[in-house]
């Protein structure tokens, strides 16, 4: 994995060899982003799979199950992480009868596909997304949605990505997305690579720079999306939403269909992951001080968007529109 | 002035003998807060009086005439520095046949008098205001509006201390004021003098609380109100009364009646400041890198919160309602 902690600073590639590393990897964030931390999960659960000292099948499943159980733990707000991990092992329940090695290969096989269809199915995204982008657009984009977030290309900044590729000219307002800056820290340095203008601006600015007329456009991913339509994603998108929405700016939720969690009818169910204080105190991860000695702070890291401030929800199969409640499903891929 | 940069990390005094010296630190927020920016010009301009030269009435009006222009250009936004300097001058154009001397004196002992009734003025709006908290409130606060905004005791903070010594039990989530956390930093740092129990969030984080039930009160101050009661305050403030409108929780800005400027007729005509980029950029000031290299950023320092999301205007003569263009202007001291 790239360690995402460490960028833009330095780009680092650590390895990992035991999915309890890998867990705890996703926990503290060296990977992020719910697409990416659900193909971590599966490369995980392969490593638990070579990690087993099982000898027959059956315990093999049992050890699988319980690396399941913590990988699913390392965070609870993204649907991926849960989603990975049960299609992988639903699928080597078909192969029970086969060998404790096969298996093993199985699961690999299985992960590797999982991260190869995240690529796919985040470039169909991009296409369907970029239709929405028109020549001259100025976007507001919460969080990082890139390719540090997904296996590869992104959602919400694969939409920006595809749509500069097809020689739309556009600018992008990047919100630095407290308290772990992955918009100041990631996106920019995702935009960097591909070339495309960006500022970066506090998240309490864009309302103001939609309210002077500059902002077309508002994109962001989604960590799970209920039945109705309700986004949860990183903290601080219900207030850009409804900063859109006061503006008459459509904003846009980029998703993959492995996002959407039809099993919870709204975003009131979605549980909320709440981090470490020092996030917020220290300002940098594990750096200064910035704020009384014993100044105490609270850390959500999601919010749940309500449906009624997202235009339309972008995913492989194209935008969904509301009322999400009947619209919605019809994109979900069952196959999957 | 305490320097306010410096803060909670050290509580360092500095002393000027120069008004351009003033002016700088206005600029670069050594000084910060609509009311103490307003009372830093005021002494500013007495020390104008003693820097000159000049052996006539006529030379030293000159040559204070002077240096008002260059105090009032230290910070476009907050008309309380406009204010303070326009009084004293008006002021003291009143005894243009007294001496030299005499005039000098009067712009400082003027200043004294202007500093000294901030301080009445703020413990008016606080008792105010007091009446509009009630025991048991969760308060979402701005910005730093205390004693460190002002001569002494605040605006909204001073809301909330009064709230808190007349013993109804509160709690503030802090929002912390990027790009230079003035909530986090100086709000905390005073709460944490007075004993009132606070947590710190991000500014993004306020409507995550609100959707939770968990937010009775929003409190923040003004830079400048214009007659219809549109309100500009530090950047932020928008997002943070629209999240209030959206959850039905009542948002008050508290400012004295030399914040409110009755020569605009709306908030579009208010200058806004755009302050450097490395403030956002580097995150600490003058401080760490923490974005790509060559990223640029955008820094609105304030933005203009429309009069439908404002529910009250808490003044020293009272709280004005809506229909603001009706009310506020009964609420100006017009002696002042």
């Amino acid at each position: 994995m790239i360690d995402q902690r460490l960028l833009p600073e330095t780009f680092t590639v650590v390895s990992y060899r035991a999915h309890a590393e890998v867990a705890r990897a996703i926990t503290d964030m060296v990977v992020r982003g719910a697409p990416a931390i659900g193909a971590a999960a599966a490369f995980g659960l392969a490593l638990a799979g070579f990690e087993s000292r099982a000898q027959t099948v059956g315990e093999l499943l049992s050890d699988l199950q319980a690396a399941a159980v913590t990988l699913k733990a390392a965070r609870p707000t993204a649907v991926n992480l849960a989603w990975a991990v049960d299609r992988i092992l639903d699928y080597v329940l078909r192969f029970s009868g086969s060998s404790v090695d096969d298996i093993r290969a199985f699961v690999l096989a299985e992960a590797q596909r999982l991260a190869d269809e995240d690529v796919e199915v985040n470039k169909r995204m991009a296409a369907h997304g970029a239709e929405l982008i028109a020549d001259g657009d100025t976007i507001v984009h919460h969080c990082n949605t890139g390719a540090l977030a997904t296996v590869d290309w992104g959602t919400a900044l694969g939409v920006i990505r595809m749509a500069w590729e097809q020689g739309k000219r556009i600018h992008v307002l990047v919100d630095e997305t407290r308290p772990r800056l992955q918009g100041a820290r990631l996106t920019a340095w995702e935009l960097e690579q591909y070339g495309i203008p960006y500022e970066i601006i506090s998240d309490n600015m864009s309302g103001y720079f939609m309210r002077a007329g500059k902002v077309q456009k508002v994109l962001f991913g989604a960590d799970r999306i209920t039945a109705n339509g309700d986004v949860a994603n990183k903290i601080g998108t219900y207030m850009l939403a409804l900063a859109a929405k006061d503006n008459g700016i459509p904003a846009y939720s980029v998703a993959p269909t492995s996002t959407i969690d039809l099993s919870l009818a709204h975003g009131g169910l979605i549980p909320i992951e709440e981090r470490a204080p020092a996030e917020v105190l220290d300002i940098q991860l594990a750096g200064e001080r910035v704020t009384p000695r014993n100044a105490k702070a609270r850390n959500p890291a999601f919010d749940v968007t309500p449906n009624r401030l997202i235009t339309g929800i972008v995913t492989e199969n194209g935008v969904a529109y509301p009322p999400f409640e009947v619209n919605l499903a019809k994109f979900v891929n069952r196959n999957s």
